[in-house]
């Protein structure tokens, strides 16, 4: 039989794309402080994943490799790779039959979420995903505040195309408790945002 | 209004996951000859993007990345950096609303597929993916006999299993005609294993 790995919760290491992991990876050891987003969901991740609940992976940062190093007894060692723009979001995977496909967002403003954050190959690629019928949506952390949103693609790309019609250039945080799904962060799973898409396809979005 | 990249069909890049990307990338211009089945399931999923039939992508190799140089005015440039084993398989999306995840593995036998060419963590990956209802399979190229099959994970998993309680550790063509879906290669689509899909999904695989 096939064994998941010991029955312990698998804890992938975090992808550093970050030119300083150290500071990147500060953890106080309690709450939140300290910790980006991106390791809150990849905790998340994890525990899905050790419980069986969704089956979602963040994806490697795309490089492109140029030179590679091949000491003797030891491992290769790329000398020389530049990071490449990414063609899709940051995360995908399945639940319950489900293709899930996001983005992760913070941002430090307490009274709107600037679309400069957000990039046109991002909203693209949800834009396929969504016609395929897979389930697209941002994750939207306001760090002062500590509140967590679920953003539907649908209200996103509303904000997108008015922005690119010369609207304005966020969305205010009204709209995100009017149109959006909050996800009041807990212990474990710490970004539920499974329960988050429940709600979002029970109300058929 | 959001347009895709300028109607033409969309070409990423091929990541160079490889130590050797000239020798890689060889093409003869006619033909498959000197082409990785890689290139070929790259170029395949450019034409499901370019038609928005499906939206699949390679995954990036996984690095640890070590040490990164900020020269003035130009990019950041990785100087050290090592390979990582993926936790996943290399290619995912949705197609229809179905999320899909696959491997895509060549050899060079005329009569079976070794097993060794499998990794755990391949298969572990994909039974995660069954559970979830997404739909996992193999593409396996029988490069000297230029054939090309859909091998459902149902059928990979229990020769995984099978070799693990001391049966066989390949997989024989035999197999592959009964309990696979061949691909015949195309122009373009090169491997339509979209349409292989359908087939698996019409025998409720």
């Amino acid at each position: 039989m096939l064994k998941y790995p010991n029955g312990k919760p698998y804890k992938p290491k975090s992808t550093t794309s970050n030119a300083n992991p150290i500071q990147k990876n500060k953890d106080f050891s309690f709450g939140n402080r300290g910790k980006t987003l991106e390791d809150e969901i990849n905790e998340t991740n994890a525990y899905y994943l050790s419980r069986q609940i969704a089956i979602i992976h963040k994806k490697p940062v795309p490089i492109q490799i140029v030179k590679v190093e091949y000491p003797k007894r030891s491992a290769a060692v790329i000398r020389e790779a530049y990071f490449r723009t990414p063609s899709t979001t940051d995360y995908n995977g399945v639940w319950n039959g489900y293709y899930i496909d996001f983005e992760a967002k913070e941002t430090e403003s307490k009274t709107s979420f600037p679309l400069k954050n957000v990039h046109e190959h991002q909203i693209t690629h949800m834009k396929n995903v969504t016609s395929q019928q897979g389930i697209a949506f941002t994750i939207v952390r306001f760090s002062k505040l500590d509140r967590y949103f679920l953003l539907p693609f649908s209200v996103l790309y509303d904000a997108w195309c008015n922005m690119k019609n010369g609207g304005r250039k966020s969305i205010p945080i009204d709209t995100f408790e009017e149109k959006s799904y909050e996800i009041i962060p807990g212990y474990n799973p710490r970004i539920d945002y499974i329960n988050a898409i429940k709600k979002l396809i029970s109300n058929g979005e």
